[in-house]
Formats: C-alpha cells, structure tokens, sequence
C-alpha cells in the first residue's frame, strides 16, 4: 500500500498501530485552530487520534469505505496528489455545523508522513471544531 | 499560458481584463469565512477583487514575481497540480496577524476557472480575514 491508501485504511480502521507506523518521527501538525506547529510523532498522534473521536463515529456508522461521496456525513470529495504531496478535501458535519476542509499531506521516500496540516472553512466550522477539540483532548489527558 | 500561469500573472497584474478572460460565466467561489458559495462570474470577480485589495498592497511592494520563497510577506509556499484542478498554499501577514490558506482552483476543457475555493488557518486568521474582507467589501459598493 502507498502512503495514501494506508491512511485511508487507519481512518477506517481503530488499529493505532497502522497510525504509529504511518508517521516519521519527527512527523509536524498543523491544526487548523492554533498557530503553533506540533512537532513530534507522540502530539501528532494524539491530534489525528482526537480528530477521529470527533469525526470517528459518525464515519463508522455511515461509511463503509471512504470512496468518494459514500455516506451523508464524512466524506472525501476530491483528492490532488502529485509526487511526495496530497491534498484530500473533505466534508462532513459536526454538532449540525457543515464543515468543510483539506488534509495538505507529506510524506518522505520511504512513505512516513513528514507534514499533516488540516485546514477548515468556513469560520462557524473552525470555531465549532476550536471548542469540540478542546473539550476532547481535555478528556484524553 | 495554462490556467495556473494566467492566474499567477492576474495575481501580479492590475489588469481586470485578464481576470475576466479567466473565469467561466458559471464559477463560483468558497469564501474561507461564508458558508454559502458565490455563483457567477460578477460575484466571484468582486470577491477575487477584494482579497487582492487586502493582500495586494503587500504583493506590489514585497513581490516581483509569485515565485516560491520570494519575499517576506505573501508567497505560495506549495503547488500541487493534477488534471484540472490545482491546490496553490501561500503564507502571508495582515495587520500583524499570520494568514495561512490555500487556493483550491478547478478548471474546465477551456482553461476556465469554474471553482475557486480559498480556506485559511488558524483561528486568528479566519476572524481577522472576516473583519477585513466585509470592511473593504463595503467600501467597494
């Protein structure tokens, strides 16, 4: 499997292990909300796997796979790639807000993800995932 | 000139013209702000119009050409291109507050662009875009 084919299969999965063996070490987030860069394997981890509490059971209640346009709720809907790059551009609804978003993906030649930055429109969605994602990772601590 | 050398040289131009020959009569725009997309061409041109009033000075200054890396203030940092559609990322500064988005731009058998989506981080970025964007809006009508 690529790069791409085993991130969708971690979003699809609950194996955190795919997840630990996807990423580079030193491996950056981005969040969406908060300027500062996350650095490290360990953050990161615990960003993506916050980003799935939020997204993760509507995704597998209504998706079977993430095809495009499967499911009413998180969905892909376009994918560019081009070398060691992806932008996935996803939609999906949290709390009855609709937002929309791309994961602006790298990864390094042996196919760990280098850069995983997340960026969302419009403002009630970056604002309604700003206060959902406080109170998850206030959970996870 | 393909679609993406038309808007970079729009992008460094102050010609209308050229903005007008590059948009289908049918595109629509994806504020970073609005949830509700801009149909047409008129619409789209304002919008377009406005984000390079806000960033425009800046570029003018700052900006020879749009290559990677070059000057302090906006740049694209990152192209990734397939079929007919492109993201373009760029990073810049707005009254002291750190903007990063990208472009999300699709085009038609033509060259035409036909969607033209612009989502920014972080938080900061969002409300400071939606302060600035509806204050020269305004000024514009």
């Amino acid at each position: 499997m690529n790069t791409l084919e085993k991130w969708y299969s971690v979003i699809k999965s609950n194996d955190l292990n795919d997840l630990e063996d996807l990423l580079a070490d030193d491996v950056v987030f981005y969040s969406p909300v908060v300027y500062t860069p996350q650095k490290g394997k360990e953050i990161t981890k615990v960003y993506l796997i916050a980003a799935k509490k939020v997204f993760g059971e509507i995704k597998t209640r209504d998706i079977k796979s993430v095809n495009k346009n499967e499911g009413p709720t998180f969905r892909y809907i376009k994918e560019i790639v081009n070398g060691n790059s992806a932008l996935l551009e996803f939609e999906t609804e949290v709390d009855g807000i609709y937002i929309n978003g791309v994961d602006l993906i790298s990864w390094d030649e042996r196919g760990k993800i280098t850069e995983f930055k997340v960026i969302v429109r419009p403002l009630q969605a970056v604002t309604a995932l700003h206060r959902i994602m406080q109170a998850v990772l206030k959970e996870m601590k």
